[in-house]
């Protein structure tokens, strides 16, 4: 009872659903047979039957819901595997990391656009704020396939990714308040202890106030309780996350490292989770892909703009998440600053208030475009071996 | 990078998703503690939370997509679940049963029409062949719920419901020619031979050449080998499915009936299934409630011709599928027939062609989806105690 959907109407999703599956599959095959990340044949699957080349499939509503559900259940599954503790250990790391991986890509966006645009100054600070976010999917994922969540680094990268999401909201807040020609710091204010708390109440009362739970989820009559509480749970501090600013898949990570311990051995709710994390996923990848707009390619002065903006985003986050992580050693430092490059959907979401603003004009949304799907596929190939070759640094 | 949304859409996104599966587990769970069974629960969620009563959500195309991908894992968990050779053996008995299944029903619906419409033939003989349809789906959760989808009698309505599917689908096509007032019949020949042979060939040979190739799928190079592929092929059958002009849900079943076999030893396959299973039925059973169309009970003639339908449509499934499976003894019988009780999307989707064509009149449709959603209501109190006391028949 599928809704009113005449039988063309279902056999059209259905050939989305299964180019988009089938299609992200073929090319992460050939793409480990090539040695290359699995993540990137996903996302180049999205570039090939989308808009830009075959034009099979273009992002639609349902793509759209997917990579939400995909990206959701890609950051439970990592907070699931992860313990508070483990966070907590690499706090202050990840507190400096996140700091320095905020304000230098905003410093570089914003003298890029000044120097390179001679734009306005609200102009130049909207695409600097742009280049803020860190999209920890990406990162999760190749790490996760590496097995290599419980590393050091990557835990580093995890805890500064949740502390960046704040921060960025932050910024985003006070420069929007900027464009609208006044800095309400009352409300700035509300926003940061709004995010923080949240963030701070889950963290450290989600994991013992579970663990004491657990043992009575099986007490609900209706099956697989402790299953169906997950991800209940997943999806009410996603919306939570949302109300309050941050992004849905901070709040889903967060329903995550909560329940880990207290699921720790439960193994079918991980496989479970696993499944459908399995499932969804390659709908995240694949959408990422389909955006990629090459329009930038046809006008020279954009391209140059995309190309340094991309350059830019890469060397900050680099060069500010490394030194935050500079106690790592330098391998160590590499890994941290190469695992906060991948920009994504937040990225975007700024520059679309700009634009919806006036602020941002269209080409430079394209270019802003351009960057969060370039920084995505450039970090995975040298996240590899930067973590493969001797571990963690 | 989850397609342009602005933060305000997402959030819109995250609070639909959460009331339907937050809603769905509650009303779940309320149901169980009252020994009712909780897909009807369920789909009283759907009802509650829809457009009838609070107005929290409405059917979208979000709602519709998960739907769709919550039923197509269902039937194709059921399959995993099931050996084509289980119900090879109950062949015959699923053939008599689904072919009485669909001649009861289609002359009961042709004759209460006449009788108590008046109405032209052409319109009784759409409103029957909406009557004709079983939606496994819901009878496949009561019974996955009660552990016995392995049971004779649940073996014998999963056979009957695939050829009850076919054959409903050549009613179709026969009414459909009639109502443009020709009957192809070269044309419905290709339609049976099309989609018998494509059952046909994937259950005879599916399971074969699965199980000999299983042992490769592990040397694939990108990860989870043996759940891409379960999924890829349950989404590839799925697809086939309704190009051939059968419901995606019978590819689903038939791809999961092929792999049983290959995979039954592979408890993270199963489990990881089921994860994204259980993520996804809520889904399903929510937007089945959420459609139910109150108006009917505003004018009294609609009203008694929808409960009437309701109860024809009840009592032609059991006089019909329980005449066929009557070699199992009367609770047997009763068991089948009621398991073939509720109809679902496709009486829908027929009374949909027919509103299309101009043959049904509003009202009527307004009947016939009450009358589907009534039957799937209907069904599962009557099941549970029939399959619960003795076992089967």
């Amino acid at each position: 009872m599928s809704a009113p959907a005449t039988e063309a109407h279902g056999a059209q999703l259905l050939v989305e659903l299964f180019v988009m599956l089938a299609g992200a599959k073929l090319l992460a095959e050939i793409f480990a047979r090539l040695r290359q990340p699995t993540v990137v044949g996903e996302i180049f699957a999205g570039v090939l039957i989308g808009p830009q080349v075959l034009r099979w499939v273009a992002p639609s509503e349902t793509s759209h819901v997917l990579a939400e559900l995909g990206v959701i259940f890609l950051l439970f599954n990592v907070g699931l595997e992860t313990k508070p503790s483990a966070i907590f250990r690499v706090g202050r790391t990840a507190l400096v990391v996140a700091v320095l991986g905020v304000l230098v890509p905003l410093a570089g966006g914003y003298l890029l656009m000044l120097l390179f645009d001679g734009g306005r100054p609200i102009e130049a600070l909207f695409i600097g704020t742009a280049m803020v976010a860190t999209s920890v999917g990406i990162t999760a994922r190749v790490l996760g396939d590496m097995n290599l969540l419980d590393s050091h680094a990557a835990r580093i990268i995890l805890g500064a990714a949740v502390i960046d999401d704040i921060l960025g909201l932050l910024v985003l807040a006070a420069v929007s308040s900027a464009a609208k020609g006044s800095v309400n710091l009352a409300e700035i204010g509300l926003t940061a202890a709004l995010a923080v708390g949240f963030v701070a109440a889950v963290t450290f009362f989600g994991a013992p106030v579970l663990t004491r739970a657990a043992p009575h989820f099986r007490r609900l009559r209706a099956g697989n309780a402790d299953f169906v509480i997950a991800i209940v749970l997943c999806f009410g501090l996603a919306l939570a996350a949302v109300y309050i600013g941050v992004a849905a898949i901070i709040g889903a990570f967060l329903a995550g490292l909560a329940l880990a311990e207290a699921v720790e051995h439960n193994h079918g709710l991980h496989q479970q989770v696993r499944g459908a994390t399995e499932f969804l996923v390659p709908f995240f990848l694949v959408n990422i892909g389909m955006q990629l707009d090459l329009q930038v390619f046809t006008d020279a002065n954009t391209l140059e703009l995309a190309l340094l903006m991309t350059v830019v985003a890469v060397a900050s986050k680099l060069i500010g998440c490394g030194a935050g992580a500079w106690g790592l050693g330098p391998r160590g430092a590499l890994q941290v600053g190469m695992g906060m490059v991948p920009r994504g959907e937040v990225g975007i979401v700024v520059a679309q208030i700009g634009l919806a603003a006036g602020v941002i004009p269209e080409p430079l949304f394209g270019a802003v475009l351009f960057m969060a799907c370039a920084t995505t596929l450039i970090a995975p190939p040298f996240l590899r071996p930067l973590f493969a070759v001797r571990g963690e640094g």
